[in-house]
């Protein structure tokens, strides 16, 4: 190596590739969500606990839905005694090494929330960070779907909460036992199933025809990069098409079933009225004569066919199907109706370790993406039962619930929808600087400690004061309410002037460069020192006026 | 290796080393101060910015006061185009490379605030924890001691914030910029330089003897472990000392001075009077006659000696001790005496990017360490100026001072002074479950949906219904006010049972195992189900009344 080529590149400031900075309005922002969260999460009884950034890798396990890194979307390193460690994924897994950890001294059923930062070692992309923000909550030792139900509900009532309107959103809800039982039905293998779930999860993003490749012998995506598929014969991946259909049902309800399930029609030994009779809890129908013709469950149709097929028609066991209706039971007994939380069996979460339940919250206005077509905004949150995943460290079995909003996403659509960004701080006054010896600037710092000893923001200019005009820039620039002014004479007269920059660019127009800002009319006053305090006060009480009448306007 | 040996060990859920996880309490009294804190910086005219865990290697810098690990304190990674990543160590370093970044976009000067987690790869021990949250403020572009000033002002205001008397701390002032020049004028060398300033920085933590041992051939601590010394001679190390020492002078003013510094006594050619003549500003003496005479700075002597010594009486550059007495007269003049922030030339932070004045915030209040041994609680946090931090990116100068708050410490003081855990959220109300039916479950979460609809915490009972005793159990564990329990006799008279468990606990006295709850007396009423939230509403404000007369005895 040259002597040129060895010497050092001049230290560049770069954020590093997939992570952001976030500016004052953004962090406003998320606390003001934060807060609103936090509050339904309190009322629902739930209180909070927090763990570390880094976990044992070991004790993390690998439940992540995309692993197209190679190590494993995880960032993780080795400490000093040769123990691997990793930075969380999911603020699901901590929990349940927290639990597990603390097991005597938890009193069950256990109700926590826990926002944090998660990491993924995934390929930044544009909005594809690799550090981002989760709001958790779950309920440890819990082993019915009435939990599985109150997080359901959770979901809606903080999606109202931060503003969101009914008809705007849903929780969709489905079982990945019943998935699980489709699958097993239709013979697809235990070393199969994680991949058929994560293409499954992909409807939204690619349709059908994406799924069908994923599903079967990969795809390749437009940047050309190749996903290798489950493995699925096209019969079996088309059978998994009904999970998705809208079926019509073309028969009579005493004559065998004829039904058209997308492109496919597909005939059935029994009638309708027989079909639904079979569906029983506790050996009684769930359905009644009314609900039957009705055709309001024909949906039911194709996954009862999945799982009964191929038909022997007695040991077809339909409790995850059952527990669906259960949840929808319990939920519309507390009041939210389906147009909040509805049974949609085209739900399918990516992530490995869910055994139960699993639930989705979906926006489901419009917005344009980055190509410009409309699009329904989609998931911001969602979760599910995991059974297993606290009985990892324990010799029984402890059975979980619970669901994590991706904050930032939400944040992005609770902007959309103009309902964040209300409890941005008033910018400070600004006590200019005229005089640079230390006697002035105490006193200037006396005026500046007055106003913020009445809960007034304020700040002494600690630029280069020399340069007048660029103090009145930087109150500009910030747009700092009023500036405070005293050179030698007022300070001979014992006075101060006040200049109230709001007044003077309405005054003015909307002021665009510093020469304009310097002629321009600003709405000035003189008072003696010690009035200072009572008439900053009264100028910004005069402008919070102006701003309320402007909203009402 | 044998079949046994590879067998694999259980999956063990445990914490990493030097990691913690935190409580409810902790997090509820970590918000409580964050906002407080906040309300301070906010009030200053400091605004929020947020920067992420990872930096790239090169941009963070290597400034940590204690590096005694193979990778520098720092955790590191490598990322997949090989580029060195680091979790961040403080908050100032990546504020420095964000700034650096975005510098045309900056309005200066900038000043911002950020808390988060910071870590550090050190070695575990108790209390030790190697990731922590920080709080910090910063003044980018600010080049005078008025900047440093005001920091100083809104630590002491941050603390009183928080409930800290005055008198309780004190924010104590000095200068590196007058240990440059010190350690200069002693014939350190630069590459001495920064193991003498973190041996200086120990004075607290091992008196005097353990910081002469640093400064000179090293120190062994009570574990063994030997820490290699600056290499200072010991009459380099022992003129050091004066830093530390409280001087008497005995000689008259106009005689030559003969002062006792510690166990060293020195002569010195010039009066008490003439030695402060030479401290000027602007050309005129700094002290007036009556200050001299009077003694009160005579503290400034051994300072001013090492400055001095070897004695050529001409250039001594006094700037550094100006620059204190100006930040010194800058509080003063805000209405800072100091008791609450004063010059301490002792005052030593260990970090290496400090460019000028630097403050330390100490508690003064006595607390018991865990050898039971009374001692002073220290630091809580502290800062300075860092000229060159910014410039590490720039082609040009870029001034900037701040400071951090450790959290987790102080967060300990206030919890020693009683000052926090006053905002821990009511218990929820728990509605017991009695019939499992998924019609009975739909009432029960309609109860608990009803009180919640009115911003009454309150939950439905999740585990195992079938042993009651459990439900009680739980709700006397987690300190819940009131029992909902309604049975298939009052579901059919529509009624429902509400029990006082406050009052409950208060008949009974404290009520301390299972069986003396089901004995003990319990306050119960029954109310038609329409009444449920009104009756409900009515006890939890008779028992916040209690609760407010019981702080008043």
């Amino acid at each position: 190596m040259s002597e040129k080529q060895k010497k050092p590149q001049k230290l560049k400031a770069r954020l590093p590739r997939g992570f952001t900075d976030r500016s004052a309005a953004d962090i406003h922002a998320t606390n003001e969500m934060i807060e609103k969260i936090r509050g339904v999460y309190e009322l629902y009884g739930f209180d909070p606990i927090e763990t570390p950034l880094f976990e044992y890798t070991d004790a993390l396990g690998k439940f992540l839905p995309d692993s197209d890194r190679p190590n494993e979307g995880v960032f993780s390193l080795t400490d000093d005694d040769d123990q691997w460690m990793s930075l969380r994924y999911d603020l699901t897994a901590p929990l349940a090494r927290h639990v597990a950890e603390n097991f005597n001294e938890i009193q069950l059923p256990y109700r926590t929330y826990r926002a944090g930062y998660v990491f993924r070692n995934e390929k930044p992309g544009p909005g594809r960070f690799r550090q981002f923000m989760q709001f958790d909550a779950d309920t440890i030792g819990a082993f019915g779907v009435q939990a599985d139900a109150e997080m359901c509900m959770m979901m809606a009532d903080t999606l109202e909460a931060l503003g969101i309107k009914r008809g705007d959103y849903v929780i969709r809800v489905n079982n990945r036992a019943l998935l699980d039982s489709v699958l097993a039905a239709r013979g697809v293998n235990e070393s199969q199933k994680v991949n058929v779930l994560r293409s499954l999860d992909k409807f939204d993003k690619f349709g059908w025809d994406g799924v069908f490749q994923l599903l079967t012998s990969g795809r390749k995506d437009e940047s050309g990069d190749f996903t290798k598929g489950a493995g699925l014969s096209s019969d079996q991946a088309k059978a998994l098409y009904r999970l998705f259909a809208n079926p019509v049902v073309d028969s009579r309800d005493d004559e065998p079933l004829r039904i058209t399930i997308g492109q496919e029609t597909v005939s059935w030994p029994k009638s309708r009225r027989e079909f639904f009779s079979d569906f029983r809890r506790d050996g009684k129908p769930i359905l009644d004569d009314e609900q039957v013709q009705s055709g309001a469950f024909d949906w039911l149709m194709p996954i009862m066919m999945l799982l009964s097929d191929p038909i022997d028609g007695t040991d077809v066991d339909f409790s995850p199907l059952i527990a669906l209706f259960d949840i929808s039971g319990l939920v519309s007994s507390a009041g939210y109706g389906n147009d909040r939380i509805k049974i949609d069996l085209s739900c399918v979460r990516g992530l490995e370790y869910y055994t139960g339940p699993v639930y989705e919250a979906e926006l489901t206005f419009d917005v344009t993406n980055e190509k410009g077509e409309k699009v329904v905004f989609g998931s911001v949150g969602g979760g599910g039962r995991y059974d297993g995943l606290v009985s990892r460290f324990m010799g029984q079995p402890v059975p979980a619930t619970g669901f994590s909003i991706g904050v930032s996403r939400l944040m992005t659509a609770l902007k959309n929808l103009g309902k964040l960004g209300q409890t941005k701080p008033l910018a400070p006054v600004l006590v200019t600087v005229m005089d640079g010896d230390v006697e002035s600037m105490g006193r200037y710092q006396r005026f500046t400690q007055a106003l913020r000893n009445e809960g007034i923001r304020a700040e002494m200019y600690q630029g280069n004061w020399k340069k007048f005009g660029n103090q009145l820039k930087y109150a500009d620039r910030m747009d700092a309410p009023l500036a405070i002014i005293q050179g030698s004479d007022e300070r001979a007269a014992g006075i101060v002037q006040i200049k109230d920059l709001i007044e003077g660019k309405r005054l003015s127009g909307e002021i665009e460069d510093n020469a304009a800002w310097r002629e321009a009319r600003v709405a000035q006053e003189t008072v003696p020192e010690a009035e200072l305090v009572a008439k900053v006060k009264e100028i910004l009480a005069a402008q919070a006026e102006d701003r309320l009448r402007a909203q009402g306007n």
